[in-house]
């Protein structure tokens, strides 16, 4: 589980990023000219832009403003903070790299940089994340609340989040105080990782690396989900999951049974497989 | 199932365009007259417009534009689209009459053309889909990604989608690339459409005309939901689902057992009879 | 179950007002000094206004508004509502007290006043609902479409609701049109009080005083929650659920079973208390 | 000459107002029914008002905001402006009166409310001034650079500016800080009323009453025009001008000679006779 | 002088539009290339549209909408005035090659179509006075204001104005109700060609093909500026002035002496000859 | 006469912008404290910032900005510029003492800062020269083109201006392509520096360091205003002043005759004295 500096898969080094640089704007390059209509969109985008950070500050920074909180000051702050701490960048790549890789739909990476809203969300979720480690929560929490409003993805500026990871869809997450998200984790839409009530303190989720969480499950509570672990479309869980195991249902059980799951060996948050536990899912019966 | 081209009760002759947008034109000046505060918006919406298709080009226009993409652009951009292809505008009106006939709290075509973003999010979809088989891609997905922001409604714009639709609601519906939906088909909010993991091809539901798909239901791969068939709030449905059937819960099962079914002599997705088969929910036990 | 017209605990003093608008001025003012950045948001929304009411109309009208539905008209129609209604204020104040008092992450009334869409868009229903009652259904419902698009909250301005709410994350939340929702009351993100069906009439859920909907709960019909009653997470519920009793799952089981449930003594949506229900589960087995 | 409260010809009675309110809304309504295209603006501009005061704050409100300075603050503004000071109102409806009385181009009184920058800029000036005498300098600072940019029309805040006033085309005109027109006052567009150097205290021209200054005309100093006095367009005036006389030429002389000039019997203000000192002007030798 | 239809020099052959768009699309093309941070801009000016009628109505309809008209309308308005009226488009082609030609500081066609005032307010005028000629006045004046705010430029839209036009600068600039302007006429910023008082009629002055007219001057009344005359910065004329001659002073005298005035050849209105006539104007003696 | 590198009273050390910005910070803080209603606009526009080259860039950004240019690139246009050269700064700093010191109408410098056009019209321009010098002539032209139609203040981006400058009032004033002005000059609105006709190359004033140019001033062709001289308000001035002399009139005549002018001893460029020639002028004769 990862203490906030992730380990596994995530260093990203600078060449890497002058690459995935190089190619997004090969990609967009080759977009303006194929769609004049799109090309005003994609320079000042992305092909106006001298680096990958000062194109995702400039993006973040005109869809998150507002008539109160202008996009001059948030391009100033995103700046800043990719500035501040490099890993930023370094996330957002694998982040980038995730979604290239686990969604047949992402078609180029400067797709992903534009147009998915769980991407965006992750990215600004992780500059709030900064600025609430910095002590200024009144700022994390104005940006946490554009994020909310704008893509409806709900992540506390506290959540640690990794690196590798693919919020899929992404309406309706939600992602509370105290959880903890590991490496390389795929999440799709109107995934709750909750809490358990009135009092303060641990009371979130800790997602363990490499694990699923399909579509609209809702996870409650300072349980764990281990490595590798997948939980299915709908489930609410509250008990944690074993690591390599397979949760699913309303309330959520294992694939295999309580004392002998099935264990599978792949890695699921990257290789998104949904439904082949369909077969063993033994009253499943229509 | 829909091959693109509707059939059943999607023929929308020109005249009936006319009488719509006759009636929609009527209603806006009966509410403009009565609500002076809210005439500015009717005028520039509805009263100063020739056509449907001009007044929603319009209203999309400045709903879905941004900073970046700016309204004149996406106004030139349905307008086109809509007068390239005017099965869109029977579409819609097919659309208009779906929320007015099955949806109580629709009190007029008016509400539901300035204010449904199912509705909004629907017509707008479509004019995507255009573009998607133009090969236009990064235009069209461009566009589903404001769609995605403005309306937390999330359809792929490769998604093929009949007339006669009623997104209620609409908040947070997710439907995936290969998915298609016939004609007629009535879908709550939270409904997933979704695929199966991150290998490509035909890898999304199918759902037959006359479906009702009840809030939050998640139907994952490419299974057939069949004609009439309807899927209960919460379920999730991972195998097909027999034609005039209901199925419930998680992981959903059919009303009447798996071997003997009941099965409904309406069309839900018209009659949007959500809850008759509670009777019949053997274990159903509050 | 209230009738519009809240009972216990809703009498907020004027004095109280005026304690938590000084709380809420020396809140802003400290986090305007310890950060600057922000200090033009803070005095924009906050800080450069006479009263509560003034702030908050500002602050909504400037969130509400669009291309078409200006802020000085949205702004105009909030202060008039809340000058005209002055029990609108009040329930504001018991809103913003529930928000500070059950949910660990509020860190402060103003974050709350700012930044809580479910507060926002509780208090701009207030406003439509106003409007509704007025016979002013246009209005109040172009009100209730930029509510549910900025927000992704969709409460039919005709539902009524208390005093002292938690919408809490409020992501996707839908009210129908004849619910009712009593005082006290914390409900979830994704919650659903949805009706039955194409038929008008009275069709949506009742809520009573001190109920818990946990996150992503789908409650349907014209059915009762009574009061102190406890809905799990997920949970699909079509019959009525006694006071002081839990019910879990899809399709929702009374905790305790059917014919002697367990009675809580504590109000749930006051303790907020999640998921003390799970060791009681009996088929809880992961 | 006026020392703030103008006399003559100013006294509008509060029935007044009432009559040209209803005439301004029957003749916005009458070009709403003609110009579908323009009834959204004439609804938002005027029509969804009650009162003359409020269009005017609404209208200003949208005109002069910018990104820093919202237009829901700028509303307020003025709102509490008028309502402070009655007298405002009273001078808008006087200058209302002036254009349409001696502005052959003038149609109408809501053309003359909505489209002169001339009226604009004189209505949000008497504001900026009012919050001069208030000493709330900074906030009459801000709106007077704001009228500047939007109209280009530079009015020093604490300039005096009695009723009855035309600021015909208006683009280009400079008022100093100690300048003072009176009643009844025509001014074309260019025109300047400038000080005399860097040293402060009263040093800008004094304007009587029924004065018209031509189109381009320059005075300059702390000096007199007096009653009835007449500028030529182009003049440049650097001593006193008496009354019921006309100066014209760069620098000025007085028609009819120093010694003797003639003296008309109009109130030029009123009569805006611009050249008929043409046959008078002896080496006027084209 | 022009009865509203210019005759020579303005026949542009759709041939000439073609090249002419051909044209400004590669200068726009070259300077996007160049220079990263403007293609943006210059692919949603230019670049993405197929026509230079489209391409103006965008660049004007956004430089010209406000909160209250909003840009889409305002596209609408010059797209349909442009395909309902071609001579606008041939006359904004005269305008670009009179300004490419004449301003020796007008870099390129792209550069004058982007960012000349001049320019651009008068292809408005020429719609105002378009919907001015098909009795729609209300627009035809709201437009008129908009070009006045936006560009500080000021042209009646009853006014009549031929082809070939340059306003150099234009800041400032005044034409009146019942002024006409010629062909091929080359007008500095700060002219007013303004009106006699408050009586209606033909009063305002009428401009000959060819005339050149200096900044500052101010030209009063209905009298005529002969073919090809010239009237030198900062004159004030009220009296005819003949063909080929040049008025020059405040009041203006012809250069040459009232009685035997010299008459040059050219066309000032083409050849931009400012200040040749300096040696001629005999008292002028620095 | 300057060679883009002023020479006296122009080198601002660093200590002293810094007690500028201080001093500028000190008066805002005062301002907001004051005036809530403005505190918002003080802390976007000045409180929040580290500098004053970022208060500078934010507030032009914002200015000059529209629906094609963003504000973040303008704003990281600005940034750049004065990063890469501090003159710019510094000329900033003399500009706004000079302001402070001459016009008494300057109460701050924060106040010229946020509000004179003059000012922030200068401050452009210098990064459009700064683009010009460094050939990128389209981005150059494209933000002339922004603070024409913002501020009417039209200044060829490749004319050369110096330090200390005062550009009072400033609408309407026009600088062509080949002037040049030095420092400490003081320049009142309308004043043109203009050309002398279609051909290219030098043809533009050279105004000397010290100058005084009045309100509405004409100054054609490639002449030469010596060092302390002054140009009267509405004079046209097409032949060389000596230094130290005073040109008033139209045409314009030298004060004192032309063979022995009267020389002033002070710098009317800091002086301001527009009008103290008045008794000296023979034939002024009202």
């Amino acid at each position: 589980m990862p203490t906030g500096l992730p380990k596994a898969n995530s260093s990203v080094a600078p060449d890497d990023q002058g690459w995935l640089w190089t190619q997004i704007k090969a990609e967009a390059r080759r977009d303006a000219e194929l769609e004049p209509a799109l090309a005003s969109y994609l320079y000042s985008t992305i092909l106006s832009h001298s680096s990958l950070v000062r194109s995702l500050s400039f993006h973040l920074g005109n869809k998150l403003c507002s008539s109160t909180l202008l996009s001059t000051l948030l391009y100033d702050l995103f700046l800043n903070a990719f500035s501040f701490d490099p890993s930023l960048c370094s996330a957002a790549v694998a982040d980038l790299r995730a979604a290239r890789e686990r969604d047949p739909a992402c078609v180029s990476y400067s797709h992903c940089l534009l147009n998915y809203k769980g991407f965006l969300a992750c990215q600004a979720h992780r500059v709030a994340h900064l600025l609430w480690r910095q002590s200024r929560q009144p700022l994390a929490l104005a940006l946490h609340s554009r994020i909310a409003d704008v893509f409806a993805v709900d992540i506390h500026p506290a959540a640690r989040i990794g690196k590798g990871i693919l919020f899929d869809h992404a309406t309706g997450v939600v992602v509370g105080e105290t959880a903890v998200i590991g490496n390389n984790v795929s999440i799709l839409h109107h995934v709750t990782l909750g809490g358990t009530g009135k009092v303060g303190g641990d009371r979130h989720p800790k997602i363990g690396d490499g694990v699923l969480i399909g579509a609209g499950a809702t996870i409650l509570g300072n349980i764990k989900i281990g490595e590798g672990a997948k939980v299915g479309a709908g489930s609410v869980v509250l008990i944690d999951v074993p690591p390599q195991t397979t949760a699913v249902g309303n309330p959520a059980r294992l694939v295999g049974g309580k004392e002998k799951p099935s264990k599978h060996e792949d890695v699921p948050g990257e290789s998104m497989d949904h439904t082949s536990f369909i077969s063993e899912w033994s009253d499943y019966i229509i």
